[in-house]
């Protein structure tokens, strides 16, 4: 059997989700796509890290390049977040024959061009499936199975520590911060909420989506932004007034050939199917021309939704090399 | 750019629905993929039907062989319904170097195997998106995307008459019968419902969405099947007692090496994602060992949403041709 080698680039949550999944459920994932996927090398100074999740210290590094320019290296797991270095690593793996994948929508979303016309230019794959709805296999659908329909519309509830603490002021009728402030104690909400409270976090998503489903990109920070720190109980009140539920919600539509986007909290109906995503769980809810209405539900974050999406990319990847 | 040959057997609603995609969508289609998919022939006697879609009769043909044995031929859509000829025509379609793409869910279920075997001995590919869930693309996810994973459960409402029988009776309190005639009236329910309301149509697709994601195949016949036929209002309101809803529910469970599966009317608590899926709209619900919980929603049936996923299906094949 083909035994095709990853390189993962940090070992936190998401890397760390990623290794987990490559190693329990090995024996499946060999007999599905009848390839080994081994995790040769990890970029990771954390030792005691690697002891937990079982890998010999003697895969890890703390060079990149062992990973990135390595000849023994098919498929680079970009799992270190933020825009830099994160975009130069994937860029020099790319230049180096491998192909990437990588759930940091900070990254895609910042550089998509860039990262795409890398990748054909040196004729490997991008895949970034982990980088909006986490588990979710939604952009693999709308590029692939959907791929036979013009879109109209993209709708999302894309965070799931906003959509969380809507959920909660909603259901238990408790204030913003006194939900924001259990969420932290809880582990949902960062010490420093801003990037998911103001709506970052999902801008980063639509773009990403804007770009795959309409062709269409526009920078993160040029799409209008609006958090949920300043909804109060009122708001949530004068909602259910009207049969509604205040969700954070990314949203583009097309009209004519103009495409209208933003990330903002909207009333929506109960009768929506958007409404009765609760609690950490996102959806993305599209409309095309011949599919019509369709939505995908699931975890939209963890080590092991993710890493799901992960697993999915390189597998595609991998049963093509 | 290279062309890609389609040829229909039967321009019913869902191979007519095909068509009108492939149609309409023409340009944005050979933008994404680079080929171009032509309708070279189909197989149907009704000219009006031609003439309604547009489609030159020259491009007709009463004689299967004329598509299933030409050498121009590359992609069989295989669109008549029922078990046979449907099932000899796929499997010589392969036999004659064609890849298969059906909606065609009695044929897939009866006959799983050779179908699979037939196209794997003939180095073609065989999808079956549409066979399940109409336009959603849950069998790609589950066979693709999700490959990841081990799963532990499928949970579906499969049948759009069913759901929108049992959310009238629930939401308008009205008696079963009356409700079957007013659908039957819209078209919604066929003259004779026996295959939707018995069950047996979601039985052949819990046989095909078990085979896919336990990778265990079942025939439709062997499956626990109960219809909503003997649903009472009585039975409604005691599930509403409970914060429940009736739904005729898919469901195939593993339980260590064991895997339980049954079709029959389940009471949803309110709570459950697949509550909230009323009328004629379908949701597949999936748990894996890695992504959680997972639930892809839209319409089941219909000439253009059955035609998405067909069409889907087609690009998947084109691309690689």
């Amino acid at each position: 059997m083909k035994t095709v080698n990853i390189g993962i680039l940090g070992l936190g949550t998401v890397g760390g989700g990623t290794y987990e999944i490559l190693d329990m459920n090995r024996e499946l994932i060999e007999k599905r796509i009848g390839r080994e996927i081994k995790v040769a090398k990890v970029l990771e100074k954390n030792t005691e890290r690697l002891k937990a999740l079982g890998l010999p210290e003697e895969r890890a590094t703390q060079d990149p390049d062992d990973i990135l320019k390595s000849p023994d290296i098919d498929i680079v797991v970009e799992a270190l977040g933020g825009i830099e270095p994160s975009t130069t690593f994937m860029l020099t793996a790319m230049e180096n024959g491998k192909s990437v994948v990588t759930p940091n929508k900070a990254a895609v979303a910042a550089n998509f061009a860039k990262l795409k016309k890398t990748a054909e230019e040196n004729n490997v794959e991008f895949r970034f499936e982990a980088s909006v709805g986490g588990g979710i296999p939604a952009l693999t659908a709308i590029t692939e199975a959907l791929a036979g329909n013009e879109f109209t519309e993209v709708m999302g509830i894309l965070n799931g520590t906003t959509n969380y603490i809507l959920t909660r002021m909603t259901d238990l009728g408790l204030d913003y911060d006194e939900v924001l402030k259990d969420a932290q104690a809880k582990g949902f909400a960062e010490a420093d909420p801003t990037a998911d409270v103001e709506g970052i976090d999902v801008a980063n998503k639509l773009s990403i989506l804007m770009a795959l489903a309409f062709d269409t990109y526009v920078p993160p920070e040029e799409i209008p932004t609006t958090g949920i720190s300043k909804i109060t109980m009122d708001d949530i009140h004068a909602a259910k007034e009207k049969g509604c539920r205040i969700k954070l919600i990314a949203q583009a539509k097309r009209d004519g050939d103009h495409l209208n986007y933003s990330v903002k909290p909207m009333e929506i109906p109960d009768s929506h199917p958007l409404a009765g995503v609760s609690n950490e769980f996102n959806a993305i809810y599209v409309t095309g021309n011949a599919v019509d209405e369709v939505m995908f539900y699931g975890k939209g974050a963890g080590a092991l939704p993710t890493g799901s999406a992960i697993v999915g990319d390189i597998l595609a990847i991998a049963k093509n090399l």
